[in-house]
């Protein structure tokens, strides 16, 4: 049962429309079509250059979308949810159903993805799935401050659960966060950009273990470190 | 030198200005008077009701005002950092000045306190300085969803981070967070109001360790639980 095997994990999720080529990026949080739906939405892609972008992040995609056109790499899109879009199928699948709060579900925005262009998180995925790893190209604008200066400890968090989730989707499926355990090794410039190299280290039947660190582009500066258990979910599973 | 004692650490850091007698708290992530400046200004103080606050929230916050009647338990202001009052006191005191980008900082907000009233980080804390605990309460607006209808789990390790950080702060001084292990247990549903209980396990030189659970308002549920690494850092020594 569903609500089993929830128990012990948490709601940052991921998701892949592997069979369509196009992958679902674990912050996405929108339910998969190939799995859920096959209602059609259009969404703008967050994962693509904008005006904000410093010129490191430009130059780093340049760099990966080059990588990409062998195959080897892959740029992993990024859509908002569309809160007013809700799936039953999705709840019913993942978790029970009544916890869910119809208050102020109006006004949801993704977390990740809900600040306007530069001013909070701007980041591009990248994933090599033969050997399992993702780089995460994260600029933190200045609506994540903490320390004046710097960016709060808690983006960092943040971006790292985003992209070890990433990684952990690679052998496909969806997959919940059980655990994360990040030491901080300095503190992260704010509107500076960071490289997030993420890979699958381990998987036991439905267990993942992933880990990352967080770099200057130079790679000179080690900025954190972290390791991520996450539990793959059994599509064949729901709660009902 | 301070330089190498932030080695190994991050930006999110605690100050308390004790000797005012009312405490800073974790985030607010402006200069303490009392240590580096003089310099007085007005600020709003965040940690108090205002109408978005739930039910739950105000009535929690309720009785937690009736404990700080006789002393035992005290609530701490929050407040924004001013991104335009920059102390080179406090630059030259943590960081590496050299470090801090100013391109975007006049844009700067601080990351939990940056959302309009009610759509993100609602929360107030309570400590108790003798228990060596303090007891945070939050509601997680609809701008901070990961998982649709529930909150991202970086909203919860941000808070998790700050809640942890304001009870390493009660033996007094500047911490900043090392290490935070985080098992997410059950996903937290978007809007709904959650305790973070935090208490100091070990006190060892500088080493601080402390950990918190999260449980809703019937403290019935159990979302997660953390345990957290803060590093004391001493006022005497600065990086020149």
């Amino acid at each position: 049962m569903l609500r089993s095997c929830t128990a012990g994990l948490r709601s940052v999720w991921a998701l892949r429309g592997r069979r369509e080529g196009a992958p679902w990026l674990s912050t996405d949080l929108q339910p998969a079509r190939t799995l859920f739906s096959t209602e059609k939405a259009i969404h703008k892609d967050w994962a693509l250059p904008n005006p904000s972008w410093s010129k490191d992040l430009k130059l780093l995609f340049d760099q990966f979308m080059k990588k990409c056109e062998d195959g080897s790499w892959e740029r992993l899109p990024s859509y908002k949810h569309r809160s007013t879009q809700k799936s039953e199928e999705f709840k019913t699948y993942f978790l029970d159903p009544k916890l869910v709060k119809e208050e102020g579900l109006s006004q949801a925005q993704l977390f990740t993805r809900g600040f306007e262009d530069g001013l909070g998180f701007e980041y591009v995925i990248f994933s090599n799935n033969d050997e399992k790893r993702t780089v995460c190209l994260f600029q933190g604008g200045p609506h994540l401050q903490g320390l004046p200066g710097f960016l709060h400890g808690g983006a960092t968090a943040t971006m790292i659960d985003v992209a070890l989730g990433s990684c952990a989707t690679i052998p496909g499926g969806a997959v919940m966060t059980a655990n994360l355990n990040i030491n901080f090794k300095r503190p992260v410039p704010l509107c500076s950009v960071v490289v997030i190299n993420s890979q699958l280290d381990k998987l036991e039947g439905r267990k993942l273990f992933l880990s990352c660190n967080v770099r200057s582009v130079d790679e000179k500066t080690l900025y954190s470190e972290a390791t991520g258990l996450f539990i793959k979910l059994d599509p064949k599973k729901n709660s009902t």
